[in-house]
């Protein structure tokens, strides 16, 4: 599968989905405590930015190789697209053109489709925040984009510096992206489900004032690993 | 008039100004359609961002020179604006420092300038986004600047990467700042009309459900281009 | 105490902290009057952005210097914190990694911690804002860490291009952030205070219409340094 | 296969390595050709570059996950290289700490490993070029690191925006590091050597002054798109 | 004039050129000197840097705008060019890919073209340094272009943040790329011999022991300014 | 002291200078020996870099802090330097101009001056290459300066990110800079020393293929936080 990466001129019709309803789980626990469940693997480059604030979103990839400056790839992809999915865009090398506007957007929430992950621009932003479209994106740009070469639809590709395959599910929030493997998504969703529960007593016991200290038991460790306390800076200056 | 980018110590005093009309119908139909329609030229490079958000303007360029860490000219061009302006501002060499707060807002709000754009910093960035005085720039910064050494007022300039003189319009929005020469203020205005409708029309096709595909008639030049559908990644791995 | 930057293995547990009333005097200011009132000085760099907007807070800095990829120090700083005080970190080497989240921000609000200033990643930002625990962070990054190395806390630490010493009043706001030397808290606050009610009175004439030209009496220094104003563009282009 | 990117803990003894020959005729021909014969794939961020001139190596790769500011990885590493080896190395998150210098070069030169690629920083710059050592790297520093945490050697990574996996051949030159997948490699070294031929044959008739223009047959699709020449740049002006 | 920036489909056959012996007196004084002569005026930002060290070259400027990954329009270039001229070339959206390899300078070679100023990526670094021919560039990368979209020839473009006009001179050394309007040469060129031999006149001083602050008469305008000496850090210090 | 950071308007013309034979054995063991053998502490920003290779300085900081735009103070700062002394210079707010040149090189090396560290743009610099006058620098550029504003020599100050006082021992070479504390250079030349023979004992073993991994007894510790090895990664997917 690793020789499809970069290719072009190709559209893969059928992509397998993951369950919806642990996707919808996945969406809801977020990208840190799922980047953090699955091992810490799977961030998309912190350059990926939201355009909006407090929106968080899943969903399965449906993946986009476009040539730089060259969007002709979004009309392919769209009628490829399913509810529920996201599309996840990169070009075949870095471009900062407004690839994707209020347009395209109307066309993918027609089909259902929840949002764009895109390593490239995108326009008319105001728009796309009041449609309720979801974007991350590396840029705001009004740069327009021609039609002339080909890319491809559902093949693997590399977007913020992960590899993401067609059907592999994403999760966005204010803190990023993150890629799960389809085939990773039930234990994924178990794990996550498992950490924040976790996380929850913990910030009980935290918002009560007891330390992190006392909690993980890290005084010890940290007394072994030499660490001192002084009363004052005074002590230590001469 | 080449060579007079970049010259010092110069005050224009009269500049054109374009009709308020068609000024006004740029900054409704936004950056990137007018960028469009005047054939994909003008934007100001990405780095030149609003810190207000939702927020689009339009008017015609009173063009800034300033020396790096300096802002003397700014008091100069306060006296040469008129209602309608946009303050467009540009260092001799780049600098991110504070060159604007609110008491030079204060000053060009009262002669009924419409906001600044600027490719270096500003600073007090709440109080003017509180003023409703709009701001385009590529820093916010609590550094201020000193008054020692002259710039220019309304000598043609270069600002994001894009030439701009004064009396040129400007518009500004979430996606950016282009820039539209004085002359061609008629004709792009006309052009960003007719594109602005031919976009309505398409939104609504594509809000049914239509796709570009078919309304764009794309299918057959993509597979003159040799694009290829499969049903499955299974198909091309081996 | 030159030779204690960057030295990591020790927690001092007793700091200097600034009379309260002049800490939130400053904070009422904000960053860019105090900036000017000290003479320039101790401005962070701009890399420094807030996660919030329109938020400004004051207090004595905790300094935490933390290891890349590594948080475990932010556990042994929250016992040191004391109400009004603001935690400073920064990284070794430097790290984009989300240092610091929800979990943390619950346990340092419990003892009355008011914010962050960190030269590095955060997570959880929609969580931080919904608490109100305000961030100045240089990345936000759902990349966790983990709890191996040794830092310090309280010892003097470079963050953000500035050196603080733990006690020095930190200011941050949406410009920025600015540390006040903790022994010239008091003066700082007298010139802040009277910069402030200067501004104010400019602010009145500026509304009025009045040119800084003559408010600051720039007309004749400009002259002597030739600036030169024409009536147009043309009388100047051959 | 997907699911190990980014595991740690492991460490892979047995990898596929192609064949000697092809690997020393693809580092002969460069990265540009390469790129180009095996369509334009595979080629690793501008951010590597070599830290020496006029240097072009191939070799088998032989990966390395790091920790952020943690080089343990790279003493695991070293056991696993044969002669003609090439070391990939990438942080679990963006790192510029100085991982590598004199005496991890000395050991791996000692066991014959060609050069190194790392997507974060190396030091003792001027010694690894005396020593003949070849590196591409995405930073200098002299900011070293500590042995706490574990990564993993030959798991498939990701580095330079490319997925590598381990036996991938490497290419390396003034111009970058491009991957062959280990499979391609007959093909893709034939391709090359085509490609390259043709080149040649170009080369002597453009050094003969015939023009592109003519050789590769463009006047008249230029004229299709409709490129239009005029006389002089007064003609456009008005 | 200032509409045809940015404008596509277009060549201009004929364009003026500078006298040739001015065009190399330029060149020699080299780029720090003709900037300061001519007002500080034209100098294209600090990305573009040399791909080779100790070449100084000036020459007339052939101007190329082509579109993002696509390098169509330096093959109609080609013909355009005359001996003594240089190829100044930006895309029309920001691109890092390598529009330039050593093909293409073999066909400028063969035309006497004297190198390449490129505000994107070029490729086969070391061959085009091996044959002489002298690059200015924002990038090295291997990532070749497509041959699909018309851009322009011998417009004005905007290049490193700078107008150039075909046939406006360009000074290129190891500080940069500096452009010398046509129609401004012969006094730029004057302006720039009488600073060179005053240069070096001070020079000979400086390098006998005088001081700056004597030559140039500085210490009364310091006093005045405020500067004060004292003998110690410590009389400061309290 | 930490209030005179950022003062201007001072000249302190008596520093403490260390010892001329520990400052050159500082210089010889070179950047990243001095800087481990010091506990890691001190290494400036890899922002600033060598404009020449494979050259290695070492000597006594006389600090320079500059407005942005203006290098007045260079001049006030030759007339306090001493044979063997290193110029230490930062801008009060981020800058890239050319603050340097070869006129201002000829009088500090007339003065026995060994280099210049600044963390701002220099020009001229293959006429300093051909000098032998050594800098370290964030940028070139032919962009040039005024003197119209006051700064400071001789007061700590900010550069790279590192706290600089008047006598602190800078050591630079192809690696970068770091500083050492006036007081500390006794003790570090002599741990630099210790180290420098401790490693090469190392190489000479490293060198006749003994592994790290055995050198340094790292078995038994990366067992115990749980390294796997494995004979193939078709062993570990599934």
């Amino acid at each position: 599968m690793n020789s499809l990466i970069g290719a072009t001129g190709l559209v893969v019709r059928n992509i397998p989905r993951a369950d919806a309803g642990l996707i919808e789980q996945l969406g809801r626990y977020g990208v840190a405590t799922v980047h953090e469940a699955q091992g810490r693997k799977g961030l998309l480059g912190t350059a990926l930015r939201p355009i909006q604030q407090g929106v968080g979103i899943s969903g399965s990839a449906v993946t986009v190789l476009v040539a730089p400056g060259d969007n002709w790839m979004f009309h392919v992809a769209v009628e490829q697209c399913q509810p529920g999915d996201i599309l996840v865009v990169a070009p075949s090398s870095p471009c900062t053109d407004g690839y994707f506007g209020d347009l395209l957007a109307t066309s993918l929430k027609a089909r259902g489709v929840r949002g764009l992950v895109i390593d490239a621009g995108i326009r008319d932003s105001q728009t796309l925040r009041d449609m309720g479209f979801a974007v991350w994106s590396s840029a705001i740009n009004a740069q327009g984009t021609v039609k002339e070469v080909l890319g491809s639809v559902n093949l693997p590709l590399l977007c913020g510096g992960q590899l993401i395959n067609p059907g592999d599910v994403m999760v966005a929030d204010d803190d990023g992206v993150v890629v799960v493997r389809h085939n990773d998504v039930p234990q994924v969703a178990e794990a996550t489900r498992k950490r924040a529960d976790l996380e929850e007593q913990k910030r009980l016991r935290l918002a009560n004032g007891e330390l992190g200290l006392d909690i993980y038991n890290m005084r010890q460790r940290l007394a072994e690993k030499g660490l001192r306390y002084v009363d004052s800076l005074e002590e230590l200056d001469h």
